[in-house]
This record gives structure tokens, sequence and C-alpha cells, in this order.
């Protein structure tokens, strides 16, 4: 399958973004170049909201060299887009005129439907929202999208974003007092108000994409000592939110940036974003907000990617994430998907016996893990389990929370070699969680020994538990003298975690 | 290029191995699977040199593990390779009768030059020896070779293998003696001192092969607190040597293992084999051994990578282990090789303007560093600085030492974002490592820019130094826009190594 290449221009108000996507379509997708550059294009608009000269001059010259990027990679499928700042501006034809003529650009301004529409796409495919809101906060816009079973409601679109907003009630160079804020709040209030549609809902789940959104709940994963900080999957709650506010207010503008997490060119405008996000919380009663490293670039990007959809959503997030990282290491899902079979017939036989407690969310960490535990053969085989490891850390799975990532980057990593050791998840780790792990870890050695020859010897497999031994009945196909014999010398690590030996019937 | 695989099954006294190469040929090669056991299949072995019945036996089943591994996973392409046990036991053809029938695999006995020549091929394939001694400790023999000006003239084999030593010499279930360690060294030396041609040279320079001398370097690696301990390319001294021996005699067989770097079903023999190596240490007067975690498997696969060879080796080690990676990860290498070509000339202008000292070493860190800075993107395109890094240090690179490795991949890391910080290298820290660290990154982030648009657009770059400023030159060949003005923002790292403003013409 060959791999396409497609670059997407998002033209914000904060920054202007170029990013490349690598992708065979409805198969597998990854950002394979970036250039990101903090244009403020917005900056110093008066009430007239026209685009000043200076921000004029910066936005032709990076859209140029965007521009002249694509065109030395040898990238044709350039989508462009504009948002709010230029799309409310009186004189943004001129400038986009200036971008067409110098730049060689065609940007598309997108509507505020348009713009909500990429926003929902983003969210839907990238976070475990089915019902809620979802929040895009700009520079110079803020979107709110009612979702409801993973379909679009209704969406609105305010000129409330991040850039604006600090501009028009936080002081420029003093920390920001309580009447600052209180006024700022009032503001947002007064808009969201007059949105009936907007309410407390049950479940009141929200999910939001932007940078703002993404650097408070980096700073957030930051300050709570997470190994992971790249906002994924992470839930930013209202109280976090709170602190965050509370020590950006405390800050002059100019060191906001310097708190960890915040990108340094974004502190002069967090602050105003973030009290936008905490009144769009509490207007929608939700507790807390799912974050992702997408925003209104991938919402363009799934275009691209699932033609065949309307809207182009995938099926099953956390599915999806699981199958497009497999397949961006490995051709061939065979061997991966085989041990994932085994395992959950290893993991369900033994529930049925009595001898586990079961539940879904560790039969969907166990089948992830199973699919991504070779994957770091891409690194090299020697040590290829901690390999996996830190692909899957780093990769990352959109729709699975930084928790959940851990556990299937250390289930891929222990299924050989080595004991299994929870505390590796550090201020994630859980109550009974080295028991959970010694028990999936132990289960995905045992399947993967029993598919050790890639050949599906060993068909699938049950279990029966006589007189306080585990014993497995592997159904063959073909010669499985390397399947039985290597499961043989791994299944130490499964009779711990239950208490029990395991032995395998040939 | 279509990548092909190739199975080599080693059979050797202490252990049978099976490994898998994928590799296009005389491009680049790479492990994809392996399988180890410790069969020991000259266990038990008396005067009359038979091998045991239950060795033999566990041969038989290993060797049909191998076999129905490789069918199963599709690998037509099998050298099966038996050495000194098999080959010097009256009763070895029995065992490959057995191993034919049984397990349905050809195994071809090499002959003592035989081995002896694929270990040469693997010593100068991945050490930097050129003139002086391979040594190849197996578990039945070692073989001396003779190599000069990196082709084998000479080479012995005598059965002084690390277990055949370990149980004539040394106490089963204790601690070594004095005595018995000193009886070991005097029929060791017995056996050389016939060899005429085996003589302090120099040079004295020696590499070694096999995993006996592997584990040891391992085991000094740990013990000097090394990062990476694969052995690859590290200096073995005589004194590190004489230090773990001490270290391993004062244990019971059975505790050695636990020596950290020595694997545990090695333990038992590590010892024997650890005075015979020192003892051919003395005799070439070799003050240390270059170690390499490539064995006389790599030696029989090159003769499948470099088929238009003979000797099958490849023209420069060093130059071959970086192309090896970067083709491994990177399907084009234009981008690469022309960062690599910018940086060679401004470092170079940096020496010829009077501005900086300069030495081979740190211009051929600088070019691996460059062909390899973007293998991360293979990773994820976030952070693929640092994924270049670890793919670095994980891949390695063999002809370089474990410093060399750890300042290649620093210098790739730091190709982008965050200042270079020496202390990174840990023990290997060496004087001047900050300036030298900051120089080079400072280059190569330069050059990354001049390159950032992957067009060769900046073709070429001359450098001046007028008035305490310094004055790129840029030759252009088409639009350099954005290779201009990304250069420009990201000079300040060189200008803070050399402690000149740097400017760049357009």
């Amino acid at each position: 399958m060959g791999v396409q290449r497609a670059a997407v221009i998002d033209m914000g108000s904060n920054s202007f973004r170029l990013v490349v996507y690598g992708y065979a379509e409805e198969d597998h997708w990854q950002h394979v170049d970036e250039i990101r550059e903090a244009v403020r294009v917005g900056e110093g608009m008066g009430d007239d909201g026209r685009l000043r000269d200076e921000p004029m001059d910066r936005a032709v010259r990076v859209a140029k060299v965007f521009s002249s990027f694509c065109r030395a990679s040898g990238i044709d499928d350039v989508t462009a887009v504009a948002t709010s700042s230029i799309r409310d501006a009186p004189n943004g034809p001129e400038l986009l005129y200036r971008i067409r003529e110098e730049a060689h650009l065609e940007a598309r301004v997108l509507s505020e439907q348009e713009e909500a529409r990429y926003g929902y796409i983003a969210i839907a495919n990238t976070t475990t929202l089915r019902d809620g809101y979802g929040f895009d906060i700009g520079g110079g816009s803020v979107q709110v999208m009612r979702i409801e079973d993973r379909a679009l409601r209704r969406a609105g679109s305010w000129p409330l974003g991040a850039v604006r907003m600090s501009e028009r009630f936080l002081p420029d160079g003093d920390e920001a007092s309580g009447k600052d804020l209180k006024a700022l709040r009032k503001h947002v209030r007064s808009v969201l108000e007059r949105e009936e549609w907007i309410k407390p809902g049950d479940p009141a789940r929200a999910a939001g994409i932007g940078g703002t959104i993404r650097n408070l709940a980096s700073a957030a994963e930051k300050s709570a000592g997470l190994p992971q900080t790249d906002a994924q999957g992470f839930e930013l709650t209202r109280e976090a939110l709170d602190e965050l506010i509370d020590e950006l207010a405390e800050l002059p503008p100019s060191k906001r940036g310097g708190v960890p997490g915040i990108k340094p060119d974004r502190g002069d405008v967090i602050l105003g974003g973030a009290v936008v996000l905490a009144e769009l919380m509490d207007h929608c009663g939700a507790e807390s907000v799912e974050t992702t490293s997408a925003g209104l670039r991938e919402g363009v990007f799934f275009e691209r990617f699932l033609t065949d959809r309307d809207p182009p959503l995938v099926e099953d997030v956390r599915r999806a994430s699981v199958l497009n990282l497999a397949r961006r290491y490995q051709d061939n899902l065979q061997h991966p998907r085989h041990v994932a079979e085994l395992s959950l017939e290893i993991y369900d036989g033994l529930y049925s016996a009595g001898l586990t407690e079961s539940n879904g969310e560790d039969r969907e960490l166990l089948w992830a893990a199973c699919l991504l535990h070779d994957i770091g053969t891409a690194v090299d085989y020697d040590d290829h389990h901690k390999h996996s490891r830190y692909l899957i850390l780093n990769a990352g799975l959109p729709g699975f929370s930084p928790r959940e990532v851990e556990l299937i980057a250390l289930i891929a990593r222990y299924h050989r070699k080595g004991d299994p050791d929870a505390s590796e998840l550090g201020p994630l780790k859980r109550k009974r969680d080295d028991e959970r792990l010694a028990l999936l870890s132990g289960v995905i050695r045992l399947a993967e020994q029993l598919e050790r020859s890639r050949d599906g010897s060993v068909a699938s497999v049950s279990l029966t538990a006589p007189n306080g031994t585990v014993l497995l009945h592997p159904k063959l196909r073909g010669d499985a003298s390397v399947a039985i014999w290597s499961a043989r010398r791994n299944a130490d690590l499964l009779a711990r975690a239950i208490d029990r030996n395991v032995e395998i019937e040939s």
C-alpha cells in the first residue's frame, strides 16, 4: 500500500502551523513533519477588528516559508485554512490576496460552522467523548460543539479566543487582579448565557482541542509529575484548572510562559484562555475536560484519510489507535493478532475456571498490548520488548488515558524477559496493579510462546483447572513442537500470578 | 529493494543459537529474530571425547525447534554450522545424522580453518582492528587469528574452550583456588608456547568474539557504570579482566551467573574462559581487547550480505555501520547527506578562519550524527530528535566505542531544540566535552536549517570572519527563503559555542 503525503496549514489567530501527514488511506497515518510559528496575526487589533500591518507582514512571510517548504518537499496535496482572526477582519481578504500573490498559497476561510465541524471531527476521532460538549479555544474565537452519540448536533462560535480575551481584559505587564479576572468571567458568561442549548448535561462530559487547552493540560500533567506530558488522553479537572489559574494570575504575563508545560510564546495569552475554559466547563457542568494533542488540522486531515465516510470518523477510537500504531511499524499483523486471540482465550478461560476476576478494561488493554508487543523490533531485535514499550509511550494512543497507555506499554514490555513491576507506573500506579500486571503479563508471555513459530500451529487454546493445576489444551494445526516446548518454559510468570501450576498438554 | 531473510544456526559447545537476519544485499542488514538455548552439547564429555546421550538428546530437541521455527516462518535460506565439540567427537557424525533425520536440518561441520575464517570475518566487519590478533573463545575450542591490514594471515585452533577448561581444571561446586587457576594457566600457556607465530606485536591490538568474551566485557561495563552494556565497541582491559577473575574465583560456580553482565546459564564456565582470555592477551602482549556483539554467525551471514566480495568485508567498518543504520530507518538519504555536507563545510570553515581547533574524530562524529539525525522520525515526528538518540544508542554502531556512540547520539539529539549538556554522557564524559558538544551541535543545527526545505536550495556554504562576526555565504540553487529564514533563527547555539555573532547572507 503506497504511503501518501498531505500537508495542512492552519492559519490560526495565535500561530500558523504546517503539519505534514504520511498515510495509507483507511490504514494508518502519522505526523511526518511540522513547522509552527507564533505569528499572532490578530495582534494589536483594535475595535475596528482590522489586521495591523506588521502582523500581516509576518503572516505573509511565514506563508511563503510554508509554501516553499511544501514545494521543495514535493508535497502537492496542500490544504490551507484560515480561521476567526482572518475571517472576521474587514481586511482579511487583503491578507489572503497577498498570501495568494506572494506565497502562491490559496487559503480557504472556514466559516464558523466549518471550523466547529473540523474541531468536532478531531475530537470524535481522538477522544472517548460520545455524548457531551466539545471545546475549541483558539486565539481569536471559541467553538462549542454539542455532540450526541458521536454526531455533531449543534455548534456555536464566539470571539472569545485566548489572544482576544487576554488583550481586552488582562493587564499587559502585571499580575492579573481578582477584578480583572472577574470582568473577563462576566463577559464570557454574558455571551454563553444567551445560548440556551448549552446547559449542564448528564453525563456532563467534555473534550477539548486547541493550543490553549493542550498547554493547560500539559501544565497540569507536569505538576502531577506524570512522565508523558503531551496532553493526549489526559482529564484536566476543574480543580486542577483553578490551581493553574491562581498560579498564572500571580505572575506577570512575561513569566507565565515559564510555567512548566506552557509554551513560552503562549505565556502572555494563556491566562485569558484558562479563564474562558473554566467558564465553559462551569456552563456545561463538566467536572473535567478530556484533552488531546489533535487539533483542527487533524479534522481537516481526516477528510483525506477516511474518504469513504461522512462524517470522516473511525468506528472505534481506541481500536483504531491500536491498529494505527500496529500498522505503522508492521506490515503483517497475522502474528500479533493470533497472540491476541490466544491471550484472550487464556484470560477468559481463567475467569471461567473461577481463578481470576475479569473486566472489560483489562481485557482491552491485554488485546492492545498483544497487537503492539512486537513493534519494538522496528528499533532492534535485541531488547525489542523494551523498545515496544518506548514506541507505545512515545507514539501515543489517542482514546486511552495516560495510565492506560502506560499499562499497555508495560504489558507489551513484559511479553518476554524480566519480572513485571507496577512501580514503573510511577505516580499512575494504583492499588492491586502489581497483581493485574503480573496476570496480564503472564498471559501474554504464554500466548506469545504458543505462537513462537508464528504459524498458528496452536490454532486455539482452552483450559481446565483440575486439582490445583491449570491445564492448557492447545488445539493443534500442524507441527506445534516449538510452541509447546517454548510455552512450557515460559509458564512460570502466569503460574505465580494465579498461584497454580500451569501445564500444557501436547 | 526487497528485504530478504536468512537464518544462521550456530551449534556451539556451550549454546545453540538461531539468528534470523533481514537484509537488502550490500545495502543494510539487521537481526530480526533469535532463539538461544544453552544446550551444552559437550557436557560430561570424558577423555574419550564422546558426546553423552543426554546432551545429544537435548541437541536434537533444540535442532527440531529451530528447524520448525524456520519452516513456520517461511525462511528458506538456512545455514547450520557445527563447531569444535561436534567436530572433534568420535560420535559427532551420529549426532549430525540424528539432526538430519529427526530435525530435517543439514548441518555443516566447520573445519578449524573455516571456523577461524568466519570469526575473522565477524571481527573485521564489526571492530576497528586492522592489525593484531583476533580471539574467539568458544565452549569447546579457542581460535586465534593473526590479522594484517584486515587480512587473515594465519589462524590456529585448540581445545581450550570455556566449557572444556572449566570442567577439566576448576572445581564443580567450590570457589576456585589459586592452585586451580595456576594449573589452568599453565596448561593454556603450554599449548600457546608451541605456536611461534603468536607473539607480542606492535601494535599489540586484539579483538574478540564469542559469548565468553562478550559476557566478560558486559560485566566490566556494568561495573564501570556504563549505560549500554552490550559489549559492542568496548575495550576490555587486562586490568579489568584481572579484577573480574578475582571476583569470579571467590564465588562458587553456581553464583558466578549472578555477577551483573554474566548470563546465568554461563556462570559455571565463565571463569575458565576468563583465565584463557587473560593468557591469550598476555601471550599476544595485548593490554586490552576490543569486543563486539557479533560472532561466528555474523561471519557466516556476511557471505550472504556481501556476495560480491572475497573475503566478504565492508570497506570501512565505521562508515558502513553509520550507513547501515541510516538505511534501516530511511529510504532516501538525500537530506541527511546534504546536511552532512553543509555541516562539514561549516566545521572546516570555522577551522580555516582560526576560530576552532579541528580533529578528524570530531569531524567523523559530526558526519555520522548528520546521517542519523532524522532516523527518530521512524518512531514519531514529535520529539524525533530524542528518538534519534534512542535509536542510535539501542541499535548500536559497530566500529565505534561506547563513548563515540553516545557522542553521535547526543549531537543528533541536539540538531533541534534544547541546550546540549555533556553531563548526559555520564561516566563517559571527559574534559572539554561541553565545548565539543556545543560546537558540533551548533554546527548541525545550523546546517539542518540551511537544508530545512530538503531541496538542496542551499547548495553549499562558505564562511568568513570579519570583525568578530562569522558570516556565512550560502551558495543558492533556487528559492532558499525557507532555508535562510530558518537558519537565522537557529544560529544562536553556534554563536554561543564560538563566542561570535553568526550572520547569514541572503
